[in-house]
């Protein structure tokens, strides 16, 4: 009768357990670690997961930017419908809806080629390169021991891709303290098998982003394929099936609150193992102050769109993008706040480097840490000038443009591989098409009032914050601002398309000679953002340099408290372990850690995003969930939550039960989980899952392809 | 580790036990139940209930249009901070914010008199007068049905209060079964003694409307006075606190989940009882139709509003009111669907009837039900048309005023007592200041606009749902509607303040013969109108007297079913009973039944309406809940959730523990009840109460008043 008592302090105690599940493990420190893996509940041997280049590990895939599972030999490939979506969109034709309608292919000559570009990278190579990285680095400082990492890695990738098909990139682990080498062997020809209906791969979409409990059906199931000789090759339809190294079960039966779970896949990046310093700048500093200069610049489209119609036309994107950033920002710091990130990272800092002090490495140690402080510290000087003079190029249109013409005109006149990356000539394109984009998304008003409430914040800084060239363009008061702006953009022809393509073909010399006010503007103001380009680079070579030190302390310290540090997150393949748990995200809001099929019905308004298809709703009515339900409830799960720590990148990331076999695929956060970038707070990390026992159940008796759950290894029931 | 099974099975248990606690019940037959009390958990004696004119049930009084309840033998009574919020309003001025300050009177000579029309009853009467009402209706049929009750009921009211002091009313029980005489004590001195601040009493405002979990402490302590000679008495300051004949024990101690509640009170209205037919009218025609004419209105005035700003600003408060019509209308239909309440009534009443088919008194009540279900059936011939020239009369402002006017006059030429009530004399300055305030809330184009929305629809009913005299006035077809509209609005005198207060002044004759446009048309509109209401009065009068025949099967039925039946609410004292109850809303979503203080931190944002007081949240921070918290958590309470039965017009009232100790005050229903009107869905109903203990901790801890605690006699701890 006390179900509220009880409920929380389960839920508490839940939560306090996971503690020991935070935690994005490279696959070789599994055997490490494996006395926690089995506590938690775990059957399998960490051993057998140490090596990503080997089963099971190496049945995950990179897939379109996400993360993807061989689940048959035969090559298909399970993932999310969001990382498959531009593969369903590039095979949809008016006559052929695939978005609306789903796709099941009849068989395999039914399958449908991606979009050409469409990607998908086994991992067939991680090795430690740290001693050939950091050789020539060794006895450099800044910028130089900067260049020499990237030197290095660019001769190691050329060499590696010589083999053909193959993919490779060096992967930073530990902040500079250890390089690998990743090679990927990388699939072109890539086919659409199995898609839902959007109205149930995306059910809820926008609304329901970050939302739990969810109800959405987010897998897609594709097939890679080889030539005929076995090698990676372009779409022809003489190509056979990849027959993968190895490939994941499906289990037979689902899991319940409580269940151990886990998850192999590809995070983008975390700051977990930032100093206590940059957690303050973060919380106290870089969220509040985005939240306040980018929420100015809202208001000023906002109010400039209300003025003119028109003008709110052409800025709606830029907008949304505002809105977009000033929405996550806020909901990161939130969650900071209240996990009190500041407080508890600082005071872990504080005691790592009191037990530090007692030890022999101190002396080793301590001065590279004190160096990174200052450098962290010496970054704060400078932070808001940098920040403003960053969003004076990214927020504006024909600014951006200057400044980016002025820039090329100068790498245009050195040799390709010694340009500055993002002017080289693959990246000239990209220019070319932003110079052109301009003409939709700009008005003169509201450019020269997002400046204007950038540089007046400006302004206001210090005078140590101050350059004196963006003074000599700007001026140093408001009215000197209006003035020059006044001035620039009255007689600038870059408002014109065909004048902003002219200078991008002109030569740098014509372009050096200009006397355009926004190019001569942009021309005055390049020492500037050079200086500030060179000393960004000999702090990051500094701290690139320095910060391993740091680390090396941290994880002695922590092995001295009995855990093991895993590396923040880098795009490489990982592993975490956790359970099925609930969240109790709010004073008296508990949610229960599976949703069922009712719950679509209960969101069913008819209209999009919550317009389940009939075919799926009558299933629901019929209630045929024989093989699918759970055993306990008899209810039909859809979704279900769980502690395992993920971020961006982990999308179509495959969740295992105990016994290795394939229960979900991750596709989302909560809310509450948007600030585990840097913090892992177990009473609000979730990441949400669809059920296998869902895709299983659509697949059987909603949208039925029999032969493809044969080929998966689960028949119809 | 099985939180979710448990939890909602647990819950789902508790919600099929909660189907018991349906109900309003009369005290009266509070002894017919008591077996079922006491199995609720209910410790006293149900026959200590059975009197509402003797303790405890004498000191739940009507207090500004809600409920509340003597807690002190020197008058002290407790109700709703927004029940009492005109009190506090009242007394504030621009150097003394009562609202936002809150008040806490330091002693008795600082209580602060009440605006002179607020009004606290008592009530001292309660008889069964059923002979005296219906004698003269015997025999007669219809209208003559209708008056007799109208004249009877009014010649005892008149009689009644004869007695200096006492207000009386005839409540009509069951449908015309049963008429009771309610006598009522009306006291006129009552003043404010504490208030907490509105960031307290309405934490959450329109926001939190509806909503669990909830944070508010909507609580006010006011006093009751009478004169020196102990008779109701306007404020005097030689008034002395009335002595009530009873008063409620505040609970020491609070209530946790699945504790047994109950609550008395004066709920407004409901239609439990009501037939199948008017259960389906109701969900298929009535509220999906409301919506519909509503939401179109709402359109024609945001797109007025939109071109014409001024416009916007006049109908701003209709605009309002219209769309928390649609939101409630919505939210009924919404709930009735999701209770599948036509079915649910159907198979119950054709249940009902195939039973009564067995039994000798069918004779008698076949007849009179068959009546019934004619009338209703009768009724729809013309709802939409009834329901379009309703919304013509209470959606426009000049419109109405002619209609008013054109009424008024006639009225007028009749004795008082024979006007048509809403047009005697007592009436008249309530037209003349909606005269007034049409100034402020009309413009030309939006009352044609909004005139054309209802009549439009109203031209496509069929022929038989069509009145000659409307037709007359607005034309046929939508271009001799715009015509008519254009031509009146052009040259009535009715946009004109001081014309429309000449007309409000002029004799019946000089308006009968006026000939302003609007005047004409209301004028020649006029026998229609009166028609429909006699049709009204006639069908009104019929139901009166056959519906009883309905209740009569109803009552034997349940009897049969083991069941006892309560009458719907008509503004009279009930009493229900129930348990702290948890709500799972949706799928995967369990609301605990009770908030705490770390609520109020999470929800604050520091502006309105999340903007909780500092001395509120350093109490919370500082945590000095020792005597208020709850024992088993540690955590201190704000407001709980209960399944009890209830509806508009318990706010205020006392919820009451198993010893019959107040340990709540009822301030709202969460979203999912705003169908309770109809039907009462155990899944979903619940009532929202502000918890003693949080009243008490603020009275002790945060805005101390140790005197007035130790008159309720809860020393500060």
């Amino acid at each position: 009768m006390r179900i509220r008592t009880m409920m929380l302090s389960a839920a508490m105690a839940l939560a306090l357990e996971a503690r020991a599940d935070e935690g994005m493990w490279l696959p070789s420190q599994l055997p490490d670690i494996e006395k926690n893996l089995k506590a938690a509940g775990f059957r399998g041997k960490a051993g057998d997961l140490a090596d990503l280049t080997r089963a099971p590990l190496n049945a995950v895939v990179r897939v379109g930017g996400g993360t993807g599972s061989f689940v048959s030999a035969d090559g298909l490939v399970v993932t999310n419908h969001h990382v498959a979506f531009g593969v369903i969109q590039y095979n949809s034709r008016p006559d052929r809806d695939l978005i609306t309608d789903g796709y099941v292919a009849a068989d395999r000559a039914a399958e449908l080629p991606a979009n050409p570009d469409y990607r998908l990278r086994v991992t067939v190579g991680f090795d430690k390169v740290t001693e050939r990285i950091l050789a020539g680095a060794r006895g450099k400082t800044g910028k130089a021991y900067y260049d020499a990492v990237e030197a290095a890695s660019k001769a190691l990738v050329a060499e590696c891709e010589k083999e053909p098909g193959i993919r490779c990139s060096v992967a930073n682990m530990f902040y500079g303290r250890d390089f690998y080498l990743v090679k990927q062997l990388e699939l072109r020809d890539v086919r659409l098998v199995y898609a839902p209906p959007r109205a149930i791969g995306n059910y809820g979409d926008e609304v329901d982003n970050f939302v739990w409990p969810r109800h959405a059906g987010d897998f897609t199931i594709l097939r890679a394929y080889v030539g005929p000789d076995g090698k990676p090759a372009d779409y022809s339809p003489q190509n056979t099936p990849y027959r993968p190294p190895s490939h994941l079960k499906l289990a037979s039966e689902g899991v319940a609150e409580g269940d151990f779970v886990m998850l192999a896949g590809y995070p983008g990046i975390t700051y977990r193992h930032r100093t206590a310093a940059e957690f303050a700048d973060q919380i106290q500093w870089r969220l509040p102050t985005s939240v306040a200069v980018l929420t100015d610049l809202q208001n000023v489209i906002e109010t400039q769109g209300k003025a003119d119609k028109d003008a709110g036309i052409r800025y709606a994107s830029q907008l949304q993008s505002l809105k977009n950033g000033i929405k996550r920002f806020s909901g990161e710091l939130q969650g900071l706040q209240r996990s009190d990130a500041v407080a508890v990272r600082r005071e872990d800092e504080v005691a790592m480097l009191a037990w530090l002090a007692t030890r022999p490495e101190a002396k080793t140690l301590t001065p590279d840490i004190d160096a990174v402080k200052a450098l962290i510290a010496q970054g704060r000087d400078t932070r808001d000038r940098d920040l403003l003079l960053g969003l004076l190029a990214s927020q504006t249109q024909l600014m951006r443009g200057a400044l980016a013409l002025d820039r090329l005109a100068v790498e245009r006149a050195k040799p390709d591989a010694e340009r500055e990356s993002g002017y080289q000539q693959r990246d000239e394109e990209l220019i070319r098409s932003q110079l052109k984009q301009v003409q939709r998304r700009y008005d003169p008003k509201v450019e020269k009032a997002l400046v204007t409430s950038l540089l007046l914040r400006y302004q206001k800084l210090p005078k140590a914050q101050h350059l004196p060239e963006v003074d000599a363009v700007f001026g140093l008061t408001p009215a000197e601002l209006a003035k020059s702006l006044d001035r620039i953009y009255a007689v600038t022809a870059f408002g014109d398309e065909a004048a902003r393509l002219r200078f991008f073909d002109a030569t740098p010399a014509e372009v050096g000679k200009s006397d355009d006010a926004l190019l001569v503007a942009a021309r005055t103001l390049r020492p500037a953002l050079l200086r500030m380009e060179e000393e960004r680079k000999v702090r990051e070579g500094d701290l690139l340099r320095l910060r391993p030190a740091y680390i090396q302390a941290l994880i002695a310290y922590r092995e001295k408290q009995g855990r093991a540090v895993y590396p923040d997150a880098n795009s490489t393949l990982r592993v975490s372990y956790g359970k099925v748990t609930p969240l109790v995200a709010r004073d008296a809001v508990a949610y229960a850690p599976v949703t069922t099929v009712k719950g679509i019905v209960e969101k069913n308004t008819g209209t999009i995003p919550f317009d389940a298809p009939k075919p799926l709703l009558d299933a629901i009515r019929k209630g045929d969930f024989a093989g699918y339900a759970d055993p306990s409830t008899g209810e039909m799960p859809v979704d279900f939550l769980s502690n395992l720590d993920t971020t961006g990148g982990n999308s179509g990331s495959p969740v295992l039960n105990a016994k290795g076999e394939l229960v979900g695929l991750n596709f989302d956060s909560n809310w509450e989980a948007v600030s585990a970038s840097w913090m892992y707070d177990p009473r609000y990390k979730r990441a949400i899952h669809v059920d296998m026992r869902y895709m299983r159940w659509l697949m059987d008796k909603v949208y039925p392809s029999p032969s493809l759950l044969t080929e998966l290894g689960v028949a119809p029931r």
